[in-house]
C-alpha cells in the first residue's frame, strides 16, 4: 500500500476537476478545502447540465446534507454518469437515519455503486440497516460500533466504506485500517466532514480506493493537528486548518501518518 | 430573573439538537455559531423531510433571508410542527419592509406563534404595521423608535420580542430589558443576526422565554466585546468571536452581563 | 480618469444597496467582501420578489455559479429591472464554456445590457465565442489571449469587459487599461472573484462604468497584497483580506494602484 505522502503528490500533480453537489452549509468550505488541498472543485447541480458538467469532472463528491427531491435527483443523474464512465464518487449520507426521505435517496444512491461511503459511525449504522442513534450530523455512535456494519456494506456494495471519529476506520470489506490522525477541534466546525469528501475524491483519481481513502483520511487528520496547535478555539482552528492543508509537504503527511491495519 | 451565566450553562449541558431554516448567506456562519457556543445545529427544509425533522428538534429557527415559495411552505410546515408540540421556535424577518412577498410570509407564520421574534428596529416596526425604512438586512432606524411597537407586538403574538441594535431592546409586552453588550464590528459581519437566532433557540430549551432571551443575547453580546479586543477589521473579529463563543465561561458571561430592566 | 482612492472614497460615502444574485458558494464571502468593502449587499432571487426588490437596489451584481432554470429567470427578471431604471449592473459569466446551459443563460443576460462583465480569460474566450479552455471556476488560458476578445465583446455588448488574472485587463472597446494590482494566493481562495463583482458593482452607482471598474480592481488587489503580507496559507489569507478591505484608505488605495494605460 502507497504511503499517504505519495499519495498526496500524486493527487496534487494531477489537480483534479472534482465535482461536488453538497449541501448549503458546506459549500464554501467544502470548495476551500478541497482547493487548499490542491485540487479543482466546481459545484454544478442543475439538471440541466448535471450530466453534461460530471462528463467534464474527474471525480465526483455526493453530500445529501441539505436535500430536496430536485437535488436528490441531480445526484443520481451525476453518479449514474460518473458510474457510466467508470470514474470515483463519494457519497456522504448525512443525518441518513433521521427521515425516512434519506433513507429513501441513499437506497437509490448506493444502487449506484459509490467507490467510497464515508460517514460517522450512527450513519453508517443506519445505511446498514441497523438504525444507529444519531440525529443531525453528529453521531451518537463510537466509531468501534459501526465496524462490523462498515465491513458488511463495502462487502454488499463494493465500496470502501470510511467511518469516521476520533480514530477513524476504513475498509473495502477484506481489507481493513485504523487511522489515528485528527484534533478533538475538528466536529467543532461545521461541515469539516463534508469537505473531507471533496478531498477523498481528489485522491481517487488515479489511485486504488482503498489505499486513496487511507491516505486522505491521514492527511486532512494531520491537518487538523497542525491547526490545533496554535487555536484559540473553532474559529482560529478553522482558519489554520486551511493554511495547513495548503502547506502539509507530502513528506510531512507521510511521517505523520498514523495508520494502522487491523 | 436567572441570570446570563446560570442559563448558558443549562444550554451547554443540554447541548439541543436545533433545527435551523435559514438564508443561504447564514447556513455556514449559523451552523459554525450555534455549534462553538455548545448546541448541536441541522439544517433541513425539503418537504419531503422538514415534518419529520422537526419532530426530532428540541427548538426551531426560521430566518427569511433568502426566501422563495417552496421555502416559506417549509418554514411554515416545520413552525407548525413546533407549535404543535410546544416546542420553541424563533422567527427572525429580514428585511420584511423590503417586499409584499416578505410581509405575507411573515404574516403567515406569525399566526404559528413563534416564541421569539428577532429583527432589527425597522424590520420590528415593519412587522408591527408601522413601516420602518430599513432596505436589505440593515436597519435604518435607532432601537428605541422600535420599542413601543415591540411591546404591542409581543403582546399581540403572545411572543417574547427582541430589538437588536447597539443597545437591544427586549420584551414581553409587560416586562421589558436592555441588553448593552456588543461591538461596532458586529453589523460589518453579514449574518451575525441570523445566526444569534440559532443560540436563541437554544437557550429556550427548557428555559423561561424572556430570561432564555436576554441572557442570550448577553452572551452574544460578550463573545463581540472578547472579540474586538485583537482584530483588525471583519475578518479577524468573525474568528476571534467564534473562539469566545466557545471559551465564554458561564462565570464569564454573569460577570459581563449589562442587562437592565426597564 | 478618476484615481482609485477617490472612486473608493465616493462609494464609501454612497453606501449603495447591492442586489446581488449569487452562487450558493460565493453568497457568504460575497457578502462579506460587500459589506467590509463599504456598501450593503442584499441576497434575493425569489420570482415572486426579485423585482420588486431590484427597484430598491442601486445596483446588482449577477453570478452564475450554481444556476439552475428559476435562478435563471429571476436573474433575467432582475437585469430586465435594473436596465429599465438605467442601474448598473454586472454579470460574472462562471464557467460558461462548460456546458450549453450556461452558454444559453449568458446569451438571454448579455441581450440584457450588462454594465460590466467580468470573468478570467477562458470565460471572456467562451463568452466571444471563441471557445476557452477553462473546465470550472479556474481559467485554462493567460489574461493576454484573451485581450482581443474582451475588446471585441465590449463593443459589441457596449458593456465594460474585465478580464481577470496575474494583471487584470480592462476594455470599454475604446480605451483599455491593466491593473497589476494583487496576489498569488487570491485564486487559492473560493468565490473571490465572485466576490469582487459586488464591489464593482457598488463602485459603479453614481461614477463612471471604465473608471469605476478600474478603480475597484485597483482596490481589491491592494486589498490581496497587504492580505499576503502575514499570511501563512489561503485561511489566514481570508481573513487578512476582509480586514484590508475595511481597513485600506482612499489615500493608500490611489498610492498604491498600479494601472496602466494600453
Amino acid at each position: 500500500m502507497a504511503d499517504a505522502g505519495t499519495s498526496l503528490a500524486k493527487m496534487r500533480a494531477t489537480a483534479p476537476l472534482v465535482h461536488l453537489i453538497t449541501n448549503f452549509v458546506a459549500m464554501n468550505i467544502a470548495a476551500n478545502v478541497t482547493l487548499a488541498a490542491g485540487a479543482s472543485p466546481a459545484m454544478v447541480h442543475a439538471r440541466e447540465e448535471v450530466v453534461e458538467f460530471a462528463g467534464l469532472a474527474q471525480a465526483l463528491s455526493v453530500n445529501i446534507g441539505t436535500l430536496d427531491a430536485a437535488w436528490a435527483e441531480a445526484m443520481e443523474m451525476a453518479a449514474q454518469a460518473m458510474a457510466a464512465n467508470s470514474r470515483p464518487w463519494v457519497l456522504d449520507p448525512v443525518g441518513v437515519g433521521a427521515t425516512q426521505f434519506r433513507r429513501n435517496v441513499c437506497s437509490r444512491l448506493i444502487a449506484l455503486r459509490p467507490t467510497v461511503i464515508r460517514g460517522n459511525a450512527s450513519e453508517i449504522l443506519a445505511l446498514a440497516g441497523l438504525g444507529g442513534a444519531g440525529r443531525g450530523a453528529d453521531s451518537a455512535d463510537p466509531v468501534t460500533a459501526a465496524e462490523a456494519s462498515a465491513r458488511d456494506l463495502a462487502a454488499r456494495c463494493g465500496a470502501v466504506v470510511a467511518v469516521s471519529g476520533p480514530v477513524d476506520y476504513v475498509t473495502d470489506g477484506v481489507h481493513s485500517f485504523r487511522v489515528a490522525n485528527g484534533d478533538a477541534l475538528m466536529p467543532r466546525v461545521t461541515a469539516l466532514g463534508c469537505s473531507l469528501n471533496g478531498v477523498i475524491a481528489a485522491f481517487l483519481v488515479g489511485q486504488p480506493a482503498l489505499s486513496a481513502t487511507v491516505a486522505a483520511l491521514a492527511y486532512f487528520g494531520q491537518a487538523g493537528e497542525r491547526a490545533a496547535q496554535g487555536a484559540n478555539g473553532p474559529g482560529s482552528f478553522q482558519v489554520a486548518f486551511l493554511d495547513a492543508l495548503y502547506t502539509l509537504s507530502p513528506q510531512d503527511v507521510t511521517s505523520g501518518a498514523r495508520v494502522s491495519r487491523t
